[in-house]
């Protein structure tokens, strides 16, 4: 067996730690939302340690940071790592974070062995992956990959009316490189599972082939303000009602396919004025269903949308889907894939081929470049919660899988 | 037929026009939620207003503005005439605000006849009638009539954590005189109906003879945050989800009591963190129902507190009621009824017995002193909107019929 360049995982786990200080929420856990104050905080840290590991440092225009290793033949496309800072509002001290860590680690152990790579080498975080604040999430890669237009990701607001464009100006991190429109070589991203199985299983490594497939919707109701006294039963026109019925409905269709592995959620509910003593005439529902078998995924959705219909009816209101979304027909590239597999074996990693069924930004980017994603494990499958809790010793293998599946792919 | 004493029709109707203009909100309503800025400016111009009739003028530490036009036995105790001059975020020109100024021109009226009375009379302006700022409705009423005590009632926060008390300071309206503790002889409110009836059947005065039975709920809901995707449907505990079965059911306790002319409302829904790509752990229901039959009230009451139960089970969430509050067992004077049903006839103005559906300041001022209620017409029963409408032909008689009454009983 040869001697394999292997990162320095007490530095790397220094940084994740470094991390886990800033922006922090519930005990154990973090609440750095995106183009925050501690957003701010994580991310010039974040751009001092890739500066001091000799990287040349550039901002796009909807905040995204690349860090860049140059190649022997630098004029090639790149091989690019990549995750994200942000977090959830009650959020863990991994998600995200331990991909993007593991890229920097990736580049200071390609520095101290003194190991060129013939393509360059770039390092990215992307802004919003959790969608935490500005709804989709993903909306940064999304731009970058073409998926969602520029303008319309910097004027997406947040639940107080602020515009991401502006806030991006605030932190600091508007940057002058264009979104996307340059050729990648690959793309490679770790992540925590978000998911019990290799936890459960006592496996290391879990390579992704597959991606669960979801489907998201935002929809507008309507109704009309009223005093909750008088107003007789038969006139009335509740919106909150009709957005509360959507919430019960999608949880029912979750049930309904939980047999094979489905999930449906309400996730987010507002009404006005949301008040004692009147009924509400506006409210906003945002839900998303998933399943393994985008078939199945497509089948919850008619049945969101027809529950839409069935639920404006009893609850005599107009409802209208006012956004949806989808992720998760993305196909991982083989040959990325591969050189994971690969990297597994000489490296003597346990791993197993898994489906992912969270949104990453990996899933953009493999629209426009050749993608894989290496899942590290995280405790009975926790997260977007504070309790979310992943261990050095388990993530390292998949840090030096990370590691030669980008020297092999960057070396081509 | 005697040549009575008549309010100032043209007068009266200025002064409702010129509220409307103050805390303008949709088209042709009010956004003059309690203790805001157009609050105060529609405060110190009522303030101005009873100075210039006259009267002496203290505010209580709740806000609470008295307005006094002296009796030729002033030690007496005052009758007194009163309603409210806030509104809900999308209120109407009346709902409460011509009972305040139908007091003030009672007392213009007697002022510009030179018709002195016994006792003292006082016109009465209560704060945050509606709750629609701070919860229960009612408040500053309450803490006067010694139901809620006042440090409790100056402790109330509104949805952004801001306090009354702070907020009453602010406007310049936390006063200097005891809230509640003196003796009153009467208490007259007048007040659009806030239902179809008189508009339906053309009758221009309501006497309340009845208040319908309501009970109200606050509910906590306690769930734990985790991803929306991977996370499986038998592990979730989506408090967003307990919440709006919550809504749901008290819908359909209102439904089933629908027949008897029962009403039963979700009022209110807050989640916590309430966005995409996570499941809330916090949030809160504020409902109610109500019915005539206060027997049938309780039995709603009943319903829904089974219906916490069985929606904390389905949920799998944990479900505390916070808060509840109840009123309309308040049974109104007879005597006072009495003036009204004579002052009616001596003015030959059509009258009906009518039950209240909504909430008034005088359930509570029944609690310490002879009270009653006279209702007038407004459109199709459209209230706590900016289509609510009354007509200045048929709320005058109203107004004349509470003039008569309150001279009557001031003059005993």
């Amino acid at each position: 067996m040869r001697n394999l360049l292997q990162i320095d995982a007490k530095r790397y786990w220094s940084t994740v730690e470094r991390s886990g200080e800033i922006g922090v929420g519930r005990p154990g856990g973090l609440q750095r939302v995106a183009l925050t104050d501690s957003d701010r905080e994580m991310r010039d840290l974040f751009v001092q340690w890739c500066r001091e590991a000799g990287c040349a440092v550039t901002v796009d225009g909807v905040g995204n940071i690349f860090a860049r290793r140059k190649g022997e033949h630098d004029d090639l496309p790149p091989v690019v790592i990549g995750s994200h800072l942000d977090t959830q509002v009650n959020g863990g001290k991994y998600d995200g974070i331990v991909g993007v860590l593991a890229g920097l680690e990736v580049i200071r152990t390609f520095n101290d062995a003194g190991v060129p790579t013939r393509r360059p080498v770039e390092l990215v975080c992307w802004t919003n992956e959790e969608g935490a604040r500005f709804a989709p999430p993903m909306i940064a890669s999304g731009a970058f990959a073409g998926v969602y237009p520029l303008a319309w990701v910097l004027a997406r607001t947040d639940d107080d009316g602020k515009v991401l464009g502006e806030e991006l100006k605030r932190i600091g991190y508007a940057g002058p490189a264009p979104v996307g429109g340059r050729k990648l070589d690959a793309y490679f991203e770790l992540h925590i599972e978000q998911g019990p199985e290799l936890d459960a299983k006592g496996v290391d490594v879990g390579i992704v082939t597959d991606t669960y497939k979801s489907h998201g919707f935002i929809v507008d109701v309507r109704g009309e303000t009223a005093h909750t006294g008088p107003w007789p039963m038969d006139k009335r026109r509740n919106a909150l009602v009709g957005a509360a019925m959507l919430a019960v409905a999608i949880n029912e269709i979750g049930w309904r396919h939980h047999g094979t592995g489905g999930k449906a959620t309400a996730a987010r509910l507002v009404a006005w004025p949301n008040k004692p003593g009147i009924i509400s005439d506006y409210a906003q529902f945002t839900g998303d269903v998933r399943h393994a078998d985008p078939a199945v995924a497509g089948k919850m959705a008619e049945e969101f949308k027809a529950a839409v219909q069935d639920c404006a009816t009893r609850a005599n209101v107009a409802m209208t889907v006012a956004s949806t979304w989808t992720f998760g027909d993305e196909k991982f590239d083989p040959d990325c894939i591969g050189l994971i597999r690969e990297a597994a074996k000489n490296l003597s990693v346990g791993a197993m081929d898994i489906a992912s069924q969270a949104g990453h930004d990996a899933y953009h980017l493999s629209k426009v470049t050749p993608t894989a994603m290496i899942f590290t494990p995280c405790r009975e499958g926790i997260t977007h919660n504070n309790n979310e809790h992943a261990e050095l010793a388990r993530t390292v293998p998949g840090v030096n899988v990370l590691l030669h599946a980008v020297l092999a792919r960057a070396n081509r």
